[in-house]
């Protein structure tokens, strides 16, 4: 498709980057000196710098030395949960959770939420993430938040069976109120907690919701491996299995970690009915100790998409979703004991179309092609770390950083341009979140949300 | 000691930070709202912002809102290999050594190793480096470098014994012509290449050299199992044991990589005569997909330093110091099945004083205290990824990357202020450094410098 002047003034055109692009084997190659045309928040065309330049524009963008990305994808993650970052180091899962975690949950309000929220937005703007999946409390303020900033977000209301039947009604008031909100950046899922939380009833019920009403399915399961060994000595089964006998597996089910999946559980996730993807955060599973990082190889010969993620900053410390790209790459050839395995074209796919697949928006975004959304990065790639350039790909997954972010674009809205926050006041938001710290620090109370006992 | 107006006005205070400082049991701490006078390229004083309020001073830096560290130590690089950055990905080392990087390697030119270096001091100072261990070829170029750009640098000449005796004879002289000189900021060592390819006539004369001309020695050693494995088959010792007999461990060793370091040889170690430090990069470790990283804790036990470092930027992609600090804690943990070990204070310790003393400067650099060297970097933690601040030392090993890091000082000499680097002209050399690659890049010949067989 040639663009033209006729289809009147383009919302925006970015010029004179190399632009990543995927051909028709989902295969990332590079179009250089390329301009992108923006109209209606999509994608129209990407043609070349010299066909884009007589073109009318409301705005414009000279990207030489960057390079255009798909925005990256947080899969998995728990944004309010930066406002306790640094809080819980250097302590096994069950401390982590019982000691400090739960019971500091139980002190949250609203208000924290949403500052946590836009901090984490902030955050993943800066760093390059155009889109984030959440599972979180008080979810009405994350959605507010996501409104607000301009960001791309599958949200869901976590809710454990030691909530009642409330929990899951909630959950699913949120996802059917909020769903297309926000012009169409927000979508939604049903969030249980986990199987070792979040009983089979209530997962069988989630599932018979999930059919009725059209909704995807956002959960932990099989973390780690502890889980899929208690799973087994407790139930006989393992979590997967959990998820296969209620039903899960029969919605498009988004799966945090899944770490502790085993031999037995690989056919069952391929031919699952719906669509299953597993949310990869290898960072948290090397600082909690775990045996194991998601395998990541094994699901691929099942078919099942793995999308990248960070978890929550209380234990990843960050919503890097670059560093999870680059670990996954290299915690995979470890692995595997093979370096010629998830090479950086891998983990730019596991970047763009598998991350866009695992969070239910495979045809809208994940790629910089006409008709898609424009949610794009710009990337500056004339820092002394990132040159020479001898293999493009292998330059933004292991010698760039997020740091070396400019632009943010969603649905063609920029929200950081060269370096600069356009849409949350940090500032501010860190002044308030501050002075909330030590009445959501509280722990004097001996309360918890909730018992980590897998 | 109080400072005082009547020593007439400091070079540099560097005022309303917080500083970390160590304690007598080396343990990190901060001084919160300090200040630090710097006079002759050393530290004079940390006091309060208060009290530096009225001294007269050359130049004075605010650094309200940052944290000031003991310049980051890269202990183990070959700093002209960032011209190879991503020309051999995802490759066996045996391929790596033998299909790409030592053909290349016998193409080089002292002007491309003089690029080379540029280029990679420009992205060690912008990511908070002030002291690197470098270990090449042509490292005339390289002193020249390190003399302009105000960097510190432990530099050694290496060489393999098919150099016959003139690669050793080379390596001393310039160890001999370069020690102390750049103002002091130039010292050196004897650098054979690895027991797997300097014999153990050389290695033995390589230490009488040592010893002789008060010379430390850098070197690899036991990089991988498979060294390791191959060493016992052929000759029926380990590599830390060919040190041994070879009088190596007698020096001051500088040992690169060790992650086929075996249980026999941490009492050898734990022993020697020389001081004894290990350097880890484990970033290439996971990439070459070696079974296992540096065993820190069990060299810890027997009191051998370890250092942090990248290797070079063919085969680690970058020379980002605070990755291997936060990659080291994450990877320690795993490796140990233990998430108490390897807190972010033991991170700091790694990459400060155990560094430090790894490249023979334990008495002057490594930590901000009167006596020694002004070597400083201001992080930045006001960014959304590093707020809020519940645990510091977490914040700075796994929140904060290098990108954050804005001033870099060297011998009160400021190289980098508020993000711009003063002594590099990084489009340049990658201008010249780009023109070049084609040459240097060129296998069609069919020659290597050296053969990789363990």
């Amino acid at each position: 498709m040639t663009p033209s002047a006729a289809d009147g003034p383009a919302e925006l055109i970015i010029s004179a980057c190399t632009v990543l692009v995927h051909d028709d084997q989902e295969r990332a190659g590079f179009a250089e000196d390329a301009a992108i045309v923006v109209r209606d928040g999509l994608v129209d065309t990407v043609t070349t710098t010299a066909a884009a330049a007589h073109l009318p524009a409301a705005e414009r963008i000279d990207a030489r030395g960057q390079v255009a990305l798909p925005g990256l994808i947080n899969c998995h993650t728990h944004a309010p949960m930066v406002a306790l970052r640094g809080l819980a180091e250097d302590l096994p899962t069950e401390e982590w959770f019982n000691d400090v975690v739960w019971p500091v949950e139980s002190n949250l309000t609203d208000r924290d939420v949403e500052l946590g929220a836009r901090l984490a937005c902030a955050e993943m703007i800066r760093a390059g993430v155009t889109c984030f999946a959440d599972h979180y409390f008080a979810m009405d303020a994350v959605a507010r938040v996501v409104t607000e900033c301009g960001l791309r977000a599958l949200l869901g209301e976590a809710f454990f069976s030691s909530q009642g039947p409330e929990g899951r009604e909630r959950s699913l008031r949120f996802a059917l109120g909020h769903r297309g909100s926000a012009d169409g950046r927000i979508t939604t899922a049903l969030a249980p907690h986990a199987p070792y939380t979040v009983d089979d009833a209530d997962l069988a019920a989630t599932a018979r919701l999930a059919h009725e009403h059209g909704l995807p399915v956002h959960l932990h399961a099989a973390e780690n491996r502890d889980q899929t060994d208690t799973s087994l000595a407790r139930h006989g089964v393992t979590p997967v299995e959990v998820l296969e006998r209620t039903g899960i597996l029969g919605t498009d089910v988004l799966i945090a970690h899944g770490t502790g999946i085993t031999d037995r559980d690989l056919p069952l996730l391929g031919r699952a009915d719906g669509r299953t993807a597993v949310a990869s955060a290898p960072r948290g599973y090397l600082k909690f100790a775990w045996p194991s990082t998601t395998p990541v190889r094994a699901l691929r010969d099942v078919g099942v998409d793995v999308g990248l993620a960070t978890d929550g900053a209380a234990s990843n410390n960050s919503l890097d979703v670059w560093e999870s790209m680059a670990l996954t790459s290299l915690l995979q050839k470890s692995a595997e004991g093979d370096p010629r395995w998830l090479t950086s074209r891998q983990a730019l796919h596991h970047a763009t179309l598998q991350s866009a697949r695992a969070v239910g928006l495979g045809d809208s975004i994940g790629s910089i092609a006409p008709g898609r959304r424009a949610d794009i990065v710009l990337v500056d790639l004339t820092g002394p770390h990132t040159q020479p350039v001898h293999d493009l790909a292998a330059t933004l997954v292991h010698s760039a950083r997020s740091a070396d972010v400019r632009t943010t674009i969603v649905d063609g809205r920029i929200l950081m341009r060269d370096g600069e926050l356009l849409t949350v006041d940090v500032p501010e938001v860190v002044r308030e979140l501050t002075e909330r710290l030590p009445a959501l620090t509280d722990r004097g109370h001996g309360r918890r949300i909730q018992e980590y006992d897998t």
